[in-house]
């Protein structure tokens, strides 16, 4: 048995009319069983007239013990990286179609919420990334990624040139499209189409996946999370290359700054309906058990 | 045997210095063979005194029978689709690296040229593929691509959703970072590092090839080098797509612009020494001869 | 207007219980239709007492004009590489899983019947391949194929080294596990399977997709199919190497046995519905078209 | 500093002349030094009269405090199995070709070897794998391995379906040529002609790689290497699958057979020189840093 829930603040997915519906059942439900909502402004828009109290993401972060995020994987990822800090646990429905993160359809969320609420549920901890982008020994800009920190050219037509180094020793240069820095939740996302494997979320590793490589033999590489991983890209002017987090957070580069990529110290705390098993999501999403 | 060449226009990567020594040679050794030789303006940049007559690119391409490209593979690919259209053979001699197209090293030269003026030489037909940039029924843009025509995402993080027909019959819609259709002869370059399969030179065919697709089943598909390939972007703003042919050549997209895709009329009259060996070039290229 | 059929030929899926009730229902349709019906010995085991003339293949084959497959792509294959000489059209019925080549579900045969036997179908011509094994310059055993020749290790361990040959022109060697040699028919079967691209079954084309090879720039290549490819095994004792036909017939190899592939003279006439659309086939077959 | 080394033990690839006078040079160069040295069968046969004792394998790894393994990565696998129980240091001389895991020429080996016998040197921790295959609950046979575990179709012309279970949860049923298990030292061996990622040594981690998996989101998947993998091979008959270790060491299955595949407890101490670089041996053995 883990810790119940008392404060619940809910996230969604902004803009989308399909939210709205799940929303307000939600909200019911979990003031009728007698929890404290709290709203940040994505999910108050989904009502008229907000049921709750509405908060800013971090003050939310820092009232609730228990996140509920509704809409897919993209919404989780960008909920995960504000709500990291805070240590509040983290819990995703899906609006319709199951996500690797946003595992709990809205059919099935009445059934779960009690349970959840109670304390019966399952509480993984997946690791996140930090990047730092480096000019001149000066941190210029910084973010979290769940997924992946992906360097890939921009605004020019071909290859760039990366160097890759693991704790200062030089693993390869890499002439490519980019090259996909991925967690394990991240391996099952954009890392995956880049032709990277698929890492157990328990492992604590990461992956290096060249984006389309010039080099046949540069294949995806696994290290551990406890690396610092330091790319640069060679002979590039400015904003010929950019730097981008969970396809979210972007940043161009300069010509000659330096890409620092660590895990963040905090981890993430999913929580999952009881009796959760990601292999078996993992066969239903990439249909291994079926017969074309 | 084939036809003899008398007026030979010599060709070259621009801003190179390592190019004038290679030209200097050569244009010395074509002159005291009694070939008359035209200069482009970027061979003439090579020399302090151009010591023949200096032609823009068009004009050359009428009087000359060969045109000699001195620089590499990429030089080539620019001087090709400039040249197609005038039915010029074209001779690719490279800069110290072993290229696809540019198969003549420098220190061969002297020792091939003879032959190849007296028309002792093989010539293959390479095809080059078309691109328009279609908008409302009209054509915004077009070019030629000796390679590739290549649509990729541009200005945006993560994937776009494409759609392809094959004479007008729906192939399949993909999400992926783009899409490269190639023809053989670019099937050794960007179309390799994307997963494609290499493609004989003489195969009347064009590949497919997928960037980092989402669906894991969505790989390269190999048709017909006579079909008309008609893609389309969907649920893009303006500018958040690319066509770049070659790599050289760039149109930014507008929300619901068509790029058709054809086999192009004319075909490259690409010229190589007699006893030329395409199997041996890859074999080199690819190393696939060595034991690592 | 095609042709319209008048004697139809049953063969089936050996063995297979749930064979028997589409068998019956075709076959009385047919009879019901006044078409001549003659099954194979596959098919009559179908039934207590045949309703039809029982036949050898050969014979089936020489007195039909429309040979009717019920079973898989499997059935289809054995089927093709027995009835190719005769030029007998084939027309293939799944047994509840959609095929490439078995494209007709027993639900729409009723339907589809009709329209077909009068002449309103699609007939494509699906390239075949000829494999001999020659020893000391005797062909020792040879087969047809329509999906693939497969040459691989044997009854050892790790990889075999193949030499190919293009037209008596060195390719490659290769490490590997084996070579697939496959039609474009055979393009979404095993090849698929070992890496290789799609291939459109107009293309007049093979690809070779090499099996875990070890030199990682050894990858598929696609010819005309109207060359001819010589595989020879390097270094193997008799036995460590094998040629599979479609997966279905084996030849053992001795030491120096030379392996010659080339396209079938005769081609197959598949027989579809009107209106059939591969493309189709392979969106559903490959999941293109759908979100997981 | 580490451990000095006084008593060593000499192994050698069998059956190759080319080792002889590299053992020959080492063995003078030992005495000379004034270890004591020992020779298995296999050196011993590289000698007309041995200038040491010739022991067994097993006794040779109980008495010895470093064995030298002369030949290929092959030779080194082979050592390695029987040598890991004993504690025994290993260290790899390669015959020519650099390898992974004989990192040290014979051209280097005289200057290396003062420095190594002082205790100048660094030892890695490499895991090993032990297989089990289980009938009825008994175990049947077993081996080590120090590359990879490898499950695959035997005498059969097509795909086995294999169930694979991690720490008894379901991970995925596959339709394949086969499975390979690999820890990171086999992950540039025969996993990465599979399609598999590189590990990096220090990683705590094994691979799974379908070969040529039927379908095609089934991409290898890294985990743990604390977890126990169970493998079965469904619907065959007996002697159509196989179990290898390291490609050296075979099992035939019989139907039903269990094979558990577990982290060995003892880890193999692979000796190199000193500021031995792992990633300058991949850049080289795969040819990264080169431009083709």
């Amino acid at each position: 048995m883990t810790d119940a829930f008392t404060t619940i603040g809910l996230i969604s997915k902004p803009d989308d009319p399909a939210v709205a519906e799940t929303l307000g059942v939600l909200c019911r439900d979990l003031l009728a069983r007698g929890a404290t909502v709290l709203l940040d402004e994505t999910a108050a828009a989904g009502f008229e007239r907000p049921p709750a109290a509405v908060l800013d993401r971090q003050t939310l972060a820092a009232r609730c013990d228990l996140a509920i995020v509704v809409g897919g994987d993209g919404t989780l990822l960008n909920a995960a990286r504000s709500l990291v800090d805070a240590e509040v646990a983290v819990l995703g429905v899906n609006l319709g179609r199951l996500g690797f993160l946003a595992d709990v359809s809205p059919e099935d969320m009445p059934e779960r919420l009690g349970a959840i609420l109670a304390g019966e549920y399952q509480e993984e901890r997946r690791t996140l990334l930090h990047a730092a982008i480096i000019r001149d020994g000066e941190t210029l800009s910084e973010s979290d990624a769940l997924n992946d920190v992906v360097v890939h050219k921009w605004d020019i037509a071909r290859m760039i040139e990366l160097e890759t180094r693991i704790d200062q020793r030089l693993l390869n240069t890499l002439r490519a499209d980019g090259l996909i820095v991925s967690t394990p939740t991240g391996s099952t996302a954009y890392a995956l189409s880049g032709g990277g494997p698929i890492l157990d979320p328990a492992l604590q590793a990461l992956v290096l996946v060249p984006i389309c490589p010039h080099t046949l033999s540069n294949r995806p590489v696994v290290v551990s999370d406890r690396v610092c991983i330091d790319i640069r890209v060679y002979g590039s002017e400015d904003r010929e290359a950019q730097v981008t987090c969970d396809g979210q957070v972007n940043f161009l580069l300069g010509a000659g700054d330096l890409i620092r990529i660590r895990r963040k110290a905090q981890t993430l705390r999913l929580i999952h309906p009881a009796r959760h098993d990601h292999f078996a999501i993992m066969r239903r999403k990439l249909r291994w058990s079926e017969q074309p």
